[in-house]
């Protein structure tokens, strides 16, 4: 994590912006003029016509994509890192995939820590593929040469620095991810304690030994990463756990102090910046925080959007309306975080 | 699964062709012939140069798709259905996602069942997004409209009859897609007790109640299906059991009496078709059993395959071994399972 670590001390910022867009998180402009520019390619592709669904697709893909863009300027020099949530992509199918990667080169190219929010998660084998979200396609003349599991170099095809991993299928699922951040310097987060209501139907069911079961995968989740630990004191194997709550949280702060916590639940979901102080380490180190609507939803908030406006207006709200609250969450978490 | 249930009665066959391409699964003439290809359409494209790692994504996608039509085409009329490991696609990247949308779509369009192997999983706002697997793009004139969670009609761009899903996060991230799968006729299939050695970690731990974590979200998922009974008496809400766990299916079995499963882990990873036959019920339906490796790289096994076979060559072998491969599985089952 030292990355990571480096970038939100240079920020001195500790929170993540979202960029986890909808239909109804992107102005209508954004589309209308997106549509346009899907109009005026119109034959100038490979002579197949798309069906309508794909098309409608690729103009919703292409408005996430401007509208991430403008996020990503407006709060590139203030956070140090943004979280894409791929569902959101993945709901259009290959052309939301296409824009999610996009998001991802972009950030990076603007100097952003880039979480994917991904939730893999399968048997080694196929973790080992999900793994490439890390280290790429190999750099290889002769595609029939299998993935070699050691060396490189890589292409990267996702553009993540870290992704989050789902814990359900043990240590032979979670392997290939820790060592493919190893091997590209990336990070990954577990899932332990999810910010959902109904997370509690899972996480909180009390085992034999007495613990929680989340608190035994936070204990699996601290095994994994013991052999990676950074300068920081960090390892790359990162957990999720939910600004939702707050006392677990603290308590799993001094149960795993070598694992830097991914906090989603900021804002939208209900949590606050006191909620999620005991999270941080002494130091004012050791989680960073998501927020995502509270962030790229901002202009519908503003009370300033006008439906007339047009999409260079409507972006222009967008970016000063999530740099406004962009600055607002940095500076509440100063104060509840830096004591 | 009642659609699901009717193919597998046609065919005599509870047995699922696993399509889970590597580049070492695949004959090295294959991507020759599409990396030909891809030659070929150079220039006629939108103008814009692919790096590198692109192209590579681009010729192993195509060559995967290829290979899968191949084995599609040869077991199409004596197996109900396939099931498509989205990893092995997603390795490629956004190429790889193109591949895996088509294969599926083609294995609709030979009458196959298609199952996705996403175990996707995520809170509920996300999970609804990853759910529009199963739903797909509501037909929208104006993109600017959220989607409709009830309603339709919607444009299928993933092609799947049926998805899994993983249940870390509990009740609310499973609800959006059983409500997909009751608008679309479609089902999914929970993570309960997966095939992997070191899914024990995780999913045998002893609650306090006595029983083990994978029994606990077994009666979740019976709960989850109970309101989608179909008319052979299985619900939309399966579950995935490993044929690795030959007794604790069978325990499965009785505890989940209208929970269909998919029983990954025959074949490569070692389960036999008595291991399986205890997962099925009193009248032979109640489980589709899974192999991957052992029908797609029946190829390599064969004895019958030289380097120096056209792509033509190496893809007739590939059909001839898989469709024998799929008979010998289809005919173990039948003596195990249909009693």
């Amino acid at each position: 994590m030292d990355r990571l670590i480096a970038a939100i001390k240079a920020t001195q910022n500790p929170s993540v912006v979202g960029l986890d867009p909808t239909t109804l998180l992107v102005p209508p402009q954004v589309f209308d003029m997106v549509g346009d520019n899907i109009s005026d390619d119109t034959g100038a592709g490979d002579g197949e016509s798309e069906n309508a669904a794909q098309q409608v697709a690729s103009r919703l893909a292409m408005g996430y994509f401007e509208f991430n863009r403008v996020v990503i300027d407006a709060v590139a020099d203030i956070v140090p890192a943004v979280k894409a949530q791929i569902a959101m992509y993945e709901a259009l199918g290959p052309a939301g995939i296409d824009a999610y990667t996009m998001t991802c080169e972009y950030a990076q190219q603007q100097g952003l820590y880039v979480i994917g929010d991904i939730k893999r998660g399968d048997i080694g084998s196929t973790a080992a593929a999900y793994a490439q979200h890390l280290s790429g396609l190999p750099r290889i003349a002769d595609p029939s040469v299998d993935t070699p599991r050691e060396g490189g170099p890589y292409d990267d095809l996702w553009h993540e620095d870290a992704v989050t991993v789902n814990p359900y299928l043990g240590t032979d699922g979670i392997t290939p991810f820790v060592d493919s951040a190893k091997r590209t310097d990336k990070g990954i987060f577990v899932l332990v304690r999810t910010s959902n209501p109904s997370s509690k139907d899972i996480q909180e069911l009390e085992l034999a030994s007495g613990e929680r079961f989340y608190e035994h995968v936070a204990d699996l989740v601290s095994s994994w990463g013991s052999d990676s630990l950074g300068t920081e004191g960090y390892s790359r194997v990162g957990a999720v756990v939910g600004a939702t709550h707050p006392q677990q949280g603290r308590e799993l702060r001094e149960r795993m102090p070598h694992t830097f916590f991914l906090v989603p639940g900021f804002g939208a979901q209900g949590g606050t910046a006191q909620d999620v102080a005991g999270m941080f380490d002494a130091d004012g180190s050791g989680s960073i925080v998501n927020s995502s609507r509270g962030i790229i939803a901002a202009w519908k908030e503003s009370g300033e959007y006008r439906s007339d406006m047009t999409a260079d207006e409507a972006f222009g709200l967008v970016a000063s309306a999530a740099r406004r609250a962009a600055l607002d969450m940095r500076d509440e978490l100063r104060v509840a975080v830096y004591r």
